[in-house]
């Protein structure tokens, strides 16, 4: 085990609650306008949580940049919604065309929708050959895990630790992130974080390999047959452990062995995040049995698809039929087909790659003048820069949390995240340029040094 | 025991399979374009299932009409997501604007979700006072019953024979409209079809609460404590069953009787739809515990919300913190906003009550020439038309269908719904008018005289 492993075994686990968010009994330190807004947020109950101590109020968005109401210029590195940039004129006049011009369902003919399937899945392996669409994340992967299930005959789906993979209620009780309110299906399986930092990246694979057949073997000890291994190759909520190319493959040939489906969570690595595929399971060279999509499909627009092998969904289909009212509307369809088309025409993906390495580059510089930075790690404009204290190898969450807010008082929005809330997340819009990097290493420099990492 | 109520104990339950759909094996009848579309259309499943014989290629749609590629006029009396009229203008430019400002989420300060959270909440009983977004009717529902079993610390869930609440794992579960392949719940009871015309106006609420009552003593018998019953106040899928306004009250008493909360779905009722209130409970004189809404919310972007009363949902969020992407961003809230101001400055009740009591008036003079009408009933503009055999009190199906398609060959889209497909849905857009309603009958007694009914 090495110092960091241990030292994190013993950390306390960050909550959510402890996490980057507003805390009301400071709303006397806001002005008039804040104050005002803050109060009559009331009516949205408890549950709505604003970033910051000094909360945001965003009213235009351009590029990977966000203007306040005081016309206040803030850089985004933390918005992967809109990752063509934000209001990109292309995406913005397809939306308002198309809801000028008719916004019904998926029972009448359409072509868009058919132009739009068939261009993604142009973009995945040739398997994966039928695509069903609904408006979330959470209800896609909801989709998978019962399609998983019916196929497999099995009950079983296995996650990682600090896992998010949306809110419904089947889909929450296989997200251990969202803290211990939220109880976990029995039917759940819990691999470690696959923590290529405190483990070591050449030893990942094997690592977690060897964790699946345990889990595997525990749960079917318990009667429970495995269906599926549900995960984000970026492993995001985790603390963002892109690790090597390739490693994951022999995780999903694990998975293949024990008679289950891999799904593919591609709502945060997906659509050109990671740079070096548009995809984050095609980076791995791996062919997944259901793929699920979502956040950045359609550059804000409620969209989201499951992509699946056709035997695999025709067993589905052959049971339950499945509508969705709003799912692949012409709107929707108009805003995914542009932001696609911008992705193409744009090399989104290329930025991504491009730009991404710069910002490591420049993290690496910043990083020989600061121990406190213990890892820098990412793929594409997905990056996780880890703090931990030199000395210990203990995971720095108070101090992390303060890094967020003196960022966005030098105006950049980047947020944290992983079981201790000691990883800096880096998540802009894929336009993001050069320009962007140096403002972020500037701010990011003037933080650490205010207190004093 | 009515003639009715025996025939229908006898019919043979329609299934989603033997409802308006096109049949891939007419494929060769249709022009080469709509082939070449249906063709095309494998990429999205066997799920995705086509309205008529003939499907419809839309392409646009203005007020209460769509239409086809080649500028053919449809009336449309079927589409209820577009409550204000395909296309409204007003509806149209609060999207476009909004689009080109901002699209972000509830983790920065937002007046427009304020404002409009204000307005809606103003158009219901003061004890619910909380309002939480989610984008699809489904995500509502699964929360509500996730809230509801959180207050109670029940887990069972009571709905209709022929409900529909949704698509996700746990809603599906409480819907049996989706059949026999989808299973239900060992936590579900099930009340019969508050059945109006087989039962009698004056015997329904007591029909229903003598149910209820048994099966809640059902489920305690298993274990099960009751948590809430989930309706939605019109009985859509079971076959469009309003009543009396203020009869479901007694029901309502009786849920809180048993310690379990009311939940209303408004996804079909809410929004003006049934012209005598904003919202279905309201016509019944309830006070719900939970509200969730969908549809017609923003007039075809996703949107929906489950609105609490203070109390239940804090105790939910005390525990759980959920957070939904798209949910109440900034797109679907100006949409949902323009859509309500167009509901207010357009008397969108006003004209849902006025049409629906003129439709339903001309539909009971073709009555008197047509005995297979066994019943015309509805609220504002939900309207069902039930086809019994008028000797034996026969569920009329396989006609109804057919009924259907002839009213699509006289270019009026509606549909059917209920156990046995017999009832001829009408749930046009909320603009409606007179002229519309003078094309609905005409085409409607074509149709008649077409088949010999």
């Amino acid at each position: 085990m090495t110092q960091n492993m241990m030292a994190k075994s013993k950390a306390k686990k960050t909550t959510i609650l402890e996490m980057n968010r507003f805390d009301p009994s400071h709303l006397d330190e806001l002005d008039e306008h804040k104050r005002s807004l803050i109060r009559r947020r009331e009516i949205l109950g408890k549950g709505y949580r604003l970033f910051y101590s000094d909360p945001i109020e965003v009213v235009r968005g351009k590029g990977s940049h966000v203007f306040d109401e005081h016309g206040v210029d803030y850089l985004d590195a933390y918005n992967n919604v809109v990752s063509v940039g934000h209001c990109h004129p292309h995406v913005v006049e397809a939306i308002a065309r198309q809801a000028a011009t008719l916004n019904t369902h998926t029972r009448y003919l359409h072509e868009t929708i058919l132009d739009y399937s068939e261009a993604l899945l142009a973009k995945m392996p040739p398997e994966i050959d039928r695509i069903t669409y609904q408006c979330t994340g959470s209800e896609a992967n909801d989709l998978a895990i019962r399609i998983a299930r019916n196929y497999t005959g099995g009950r079983g789906i296995i996650v990682t630790n600090e896992a998010y993979h949306g809110n419904t209620d089947l889909v929450s009780s296989f997200s251990p992130s969202i803290g211990e309110g939220q109880a976990l299906s029995l039917e759940a399986g819990i691999l470690p974080t696959p923590d290529t930092h405190a483990v070591g990246e050449d030893q990942i694979a094997d690592y977690m390999v060897d964790a699946f057949h345990k889990e595997v073997a525990r749960m079917r000890r318990h009667g429970i047959k495995f269906a599926g291994l549900l995960v984000d190759s970026i492993f995001s909520s985790d603390g963002i452990f892109p690790g090597k190319a390739g490693w994951l493959k022999k995780l999903a040939d694990a998975v293949h062995e024990e008679g289950g489906l891999y799904i593919a969570d591609e709502v945060q690595p997906g659509f050109c995040r990671t740079g070096e595929a548009f995809w984050g399971f095609a980076r791995h060279g791996i062919v997944p049995d259901i793929v699920t999509m979502g956040k950045p499909m359609a550059n804000g627009i409620a969209c989201s698809a499951t992509a699946v092998k056709h035997e695999i969904l025709d067993a589905f289909n052959d049971r339950i039929p499945y509508f969705n009212t709003f799912a692949g509307n012409p709107v929707a369809m108009a805003a995914a087909k542009a932001t696609l088309e911008v992705m193409d025409v744009e090399d989104i993906q290329g930025n991504a790659l491009r730009v991404g390495n710069l910002f490591k580059e420049r993290l690496r510089e910043l990083a020989q003048s600061h121990p406190a930075i213990a890892d820098i790690r990412g793929a594409g404009l997905y990056i996780g820069v880890e703090f931990d204290d030199p000395e210990t190898g203990e995971p720095m969450s108070a101090q992390v949390l303060e890094l967020i807010e003196q960022m966005r008082e030098r105006l950049v929005l980047t947020s944290n995240c992983g079981s201790y809330g000691n990883i800096i997340k880096i998540r802009p819009p894929l336009v993001f340029n050069e320009a962007d990097v140096n403002r972020y290493i500037e701010a990011l420099q003037g933080s650490l040094e205010a207190i004093g990492l």
